[in-house]
């Protein structure tokens, strides 16, 4: 092989970034292969050069000066694995201005400035690449980008946060409450100390915005729909869905609907016999629908320092051969594609699952589906369990729970009937409600 | 856009031939912004002009004269739809050495003559795209050479074959008999007027021979690994495996073992809690295993008009815009890899199943766990189901199933263990013999 080694530097060495680094320095034949020439790690940008590492970097690697990579000209890549997006938005834009093409699994900042990144690049003559930012073992990016290229893609439908499916799966199987679940899934590392993106939706409805921007052509920030987490979920919602034949899940969606995008984020009730109720543990899954092929499945690890670390060194073999360059002007393409506009929120429609706590008394179902009703919102199921023995010692009014599906209503319809359902003295908090997939 | 419009000429105007005209001729805007350049149908060579078609070509494209394509230097990528190695393999050698890149649905030919092919191409500085010949709808050719370039790939186990699968599920869901469920396959149009090469084995095997080729580097042959299809099964086999907790499907697998690879196409039973027991009707399935990724799964349509013709025309788009060419050089680079050598046929393993047809007599038991005892096969299940009421007048001795599933043992045991039972007096037959997937 004529070319020269491809100088690369890693920024931010944590987890993912330590990852990349094995791979490139355990393989470098394989690298060399696949790549057509070498690899070579020039500098790894950290923080704290004090702090103990997973590994050992040859002298003069390991380095806390940023400015000796946007220096260097010899050093064409950088793999910008700092996360957040201050400061890592400057960075990247003074790494592009530098001339280097970019890898990034940083999903917030493409979620929020990504049309900036990506302009930065474009006039610098750069490539931005970020496979390893949307469910990192599932190469979705290329899927979208490249292989269903002869499509117009209808919708998406994907399990995009390993954290929350773990703490799902858990709920579901083994019976624990949030917390303990939550507690699981941060012993084994499957959620950080602070789990507040993955548990509030968040962290999906990033991932969402940057495969709606991929699919559609337009920008969408995570804060432009309806993005719910799982946080406020009791055992008791996992346990009525179970019992309706559905299971609850981080479910990520858009759709052209009549021409708009309808989006959400929020935990939904999926019947069991279909593909996205069996996704169980830390894995994604995404349904891709298109035009032409129908329905594309796909299903992995989304995190984790290797997947991610398979998914940036793949995006780094990219480069070296040349093909990021040419599917990045493409993406510059696909932008031409006429923006759909979103649905206005309150105009978006589901089936919807409803828990309520309700006194038990003479009366109370007739006056709560007499809401609805008056909502034009038509129920599917209902289920009353009995209440539980009381206290004959109380004069409390005992508390029970109601459920009720509902056939498809828009969310204006339903926000309603919410309001009017508080107005109700029979009707007390918790209230949950859930969307339930077609 | 500068770039002069991409001429192509479509050789075989088939099923999937004409699914590629109409994307291109419905959706000509999208594909010039996909593809930065228009993309013009040329010509369409076909055998016979007079056929009635389900599409209408503009004046002067269709024609049966392949020297038309072949003379003509503007057309500068042709599309072989014809199917079959003779005489496609002519056709398409002349069209390399006529300056054409390729793109082929044609899996017989690549896994026959993919060698041969991609000499010549590479000779003649030509491209040949193949994302159709294995698995149409999914875009799995993409995945192994390009997203998984940082892992080397330990096995694949896969369904190949969606007319299979069809009948499969429906002898499993419907109780049909393997007769019927071929009638009906035939009569939806999943199962061609022959449907030897789906049935027998020999499609799911080409196909894993190109995966095989591209995942490991070396060539292997339809020929070369043990081939066995579905024709044989009968209701009571899928029955018997239903009760052990198993679904049969006609796997293709590939897996390193010790540094040697391990091939095979055969009906397998797969535990029922495993994805890929619970892919149902005409779809394929593959689960493919990275030593960085881990397990990452695909599922789709795998043939059918459009799903195939959608990634024949993602292979016309990357040429366009000149990303297949890139690919197909890294093809090359891939070849370094150090061929691995087939584990020789007696030393694969696998966990079996086997139903005998046995004499309902005392000592059969014995006698057959016998035989397998003395090949060292230990026995994980053992079924006998009561024998059917016997008509008292008949002399003859009844004949009962006998269902054994047995631990891992390897096949040239197994093979020793059936030429003996062969030789025992109460052991007739029908034998069937599956594997067992881990």
């Amino acid at each position: 092989m004529a070319l020269p080694p491809l100088q690369i530097a890693i920024v931010g060495l944590g987890n993912v970034g330590t990852g990349v680094a094995k791979i490139l320095m355990e393989h470098p034949d394989r690298i060399r292969q696949r790549s057509g020439r070498m690899v070579e790690i020039r500098k790894a940008v950290v923080r704290d050069l004090q702090k103990p590492r997973d590994i050992t970097l040859p002298p003069g690697v390991l380095t806390n000066d940023m400015e000796s990579v946007i220096n260097d000209p010899n050093i064409q890549v950088a793999v910008e694995l700092m996360g957040g997006i201050h400061p890592a938005r400057e960075v990247m834009l003074r790494l592009l201005e530098a001339g280097k093409d970019i890898v990034t699994a940083n999903k917030a900042l493409l979620c929020e400035h990504g049309d900036e990144i990506f302009e930065c690049a474009r006039r610098h003559g750069r490539t931005v690449c970020f496979e390893a930012a949307v469910a990192g073992g599932i190469p979705i990016i290329a899927a979208v980008g490249q292989s269903m290229a002869a499509n117009q893609i209808l919708g998406i439908q994907a399990i995009l946060n390993g954290t929350t499916n773990y703490i799902l799966t858990e709920m579901l199987l083994r019976g624990q409450s949030y917390e303990e679940a939550l507690q699981g899934a941060q012993d084994l590392g499957y959620a950080e100390a602070d789990p507040t993106l993955d548990v509030n939706g968040t962290d999906a409805a990033q991932k969402l915005g940057i495969l709606a921007q991929l699919s559609f052509g337009c920008k969408v920030k995570a804060t432009d729909f309806h993005v719910s987490g799982i946080d406020k979920l009791e055992r008791t919602d996992i346990q009525y869905a179970k019992e309706l034949g559905y299971t609850i899940k981080l479910l990520a969606r858009v759709r052209l609907v009549n021409g708009q995008l309808e989006l959400s984020v929020r935990p939904t009730l999926v019947r069991q016999d279909r593909p996205l109720a069996q996704i169980h543990g830390p894995f994604n899954a995404i349904l891709l629908d298109g035009d032409v092929v129908g329905t594309v499945w796909y299903s992995g690890r989304g995190a984790g320092q290797l997947p991610t670390a398979s998914a940036v060194t793949a995006d780094i073999i990219d480069l070296a051969i040349g093909r990021a360059q040419l599917t990045f002007a493409c993406l510059d393409l696909w932008r031409e594609t006429p923006p759909f506009e979103l649905v206005p929120p309150n105009d978006t429609t589901s089936r919807y699952f409803l828990r309520l706590t309700v006194e038990d008394r003479p009366n109370v179902m007739a006056e709560v589906t007499g809401v609805l009703g008056r909502h034009g919102i038509s129920l599917a199921t209902v289920i009353q369990p009995e209440a539980p023995e009381v206290d004959a010692s109380s004069t409390a009014v005992p508390r029970v729970p109601l459920i009720i599906m509902t056939h498809r209503t828009s969310t204006g319809n339903l926000a309603a009937a919410e309001r009017e359902l508080d107005q109700l003295a029979v009707v007390h908090s918790p209230r949950m409600v859930l969307a339930v997939a077609d």
